[in-house]
């Protein structure tokens, strides 16, 4: 006879619990959302959750985050050295999150509150916005040791030309996202951030 | 004596009227938006608002294109020949309205009830947003026939190049928008469309 892994079951509760704060916010909101709600839709007992968060705000968190993290737990964006490639990953994931109608739900509901509520508005834009804005900042200043983008381009402003074409699209439903809108972004932002042609020629004679 | 001017006269009301629905909307939402409440607002009988408008949505759709006509009443973007002078004014002018604390608060709301409703989401595309995004496409295809943008540009995805950035920095909240900002996303922009250099020889060739 086996004896139950408290690992696996752990980790079992834990995705209910995330899966649980996910679809309640799409549901109901944020604001509404409770630690005894969660609970109770996962199946869990309240003080499960308290044994592993502190507040219904670090659950959600946590569920939004895990969406971008790797297999190893971390939020970085991969680098295999290959800027077009780690790019297109990035946005064509954003798209297919944005394309799946649960996730969608969640966010348009949370956009909503966090546009009446300009505390939750930097309490998202500070713990997961900030992070995955990074994480994209971190790749691209790889990018640019590599002299895959100009040394000057500001890197604060770079990040935006990548996301705000997609959340601009998503949010107005002016168009369909697609992989081939995804890449189509990537190329103007390529573009936009490459080495002047002095720049690259010092870095080919460098190297 | 002088007999009073009929024509400034209804200027000064259609104004009023624009401005009330305007503040409504950001104070109590399109939702709750009715003609009378404009009427009331704006000092004017309901009958004077039925008189040039059909229906609240008319009067509300009008006081935001309104903001983005020229002296003659045309939704056009400025064509001096300079592509990048023309653009800094266009994203320098979405700055200063966002930075407008009345336009501020009036989009925000605007915003929050558009995720919530489709339907009003696509009377906005379609009757606000769409004429803008089509009117600064035109511009770039003006520029793309005087060789100052790639011919194989994809202009619906450029459009969101200049406005997708401006727009996910005021909803999110993640940075000031300032005209340096706005400057630094046309530069971008610019980059992004540039013809390719086989493209600019053959331009400069021909002329």
């Amino acid at each position: 006879m086996k004896t139950p892994n408290p690992t696996r079951r752990s980790e079992r509760s834990r995705q209910a619990i995330l899966s649980a704060a996910f679809d309640l916010v799409a549901e109901i909101g944020y604001a509404k959302l409770t630690v005894e709600a969660i609970a109770a839709r996962a199946g869990v007992g309240k003080q499960t959750i308290y044994r592993w968060w502190p507040s219904k705000g670090a659950v959600f968190v946590e569920a939004v985050l895990d969406l971008s993290r790797d297999e190893r737990g971390e939020l970085a964006l991969p680098d295999t050295g290959d800027l077009r490639a780690d790019l297109r990953g990035v946005l064509r994931a954003i798209v297919d999150e944005y394309n799946d109608p649960k996730l969608d739900a969640m966010s348009r509901a949370l956009s909503a509150e966090a546009l009446a509520d300009p505390a939750l508005n930097s309490e998202i834009t500070g713990r997961i916005l900030g992070p995955i804005l990074e994480a994209t900042r971190e790749r691209l200043r790889s990018a640019r040791r590599a002299g895959q983008v100009a040394a000057d381009a500001d890197l604060s402003v770079a990040v935006e030309l990548l996301f705000g074409p997609v959340y601009h699209r998503w949010m107005l439903r002016t168009n369909p996202l697609t992989h081939e809108y995804a890449d189509t972004v990537v190329e103007f932002a390529l573009r936009a951030l490459a080495p002047t042609q002095g720049e690259s020629d010092s870095v080919s004679v460098k190297g």
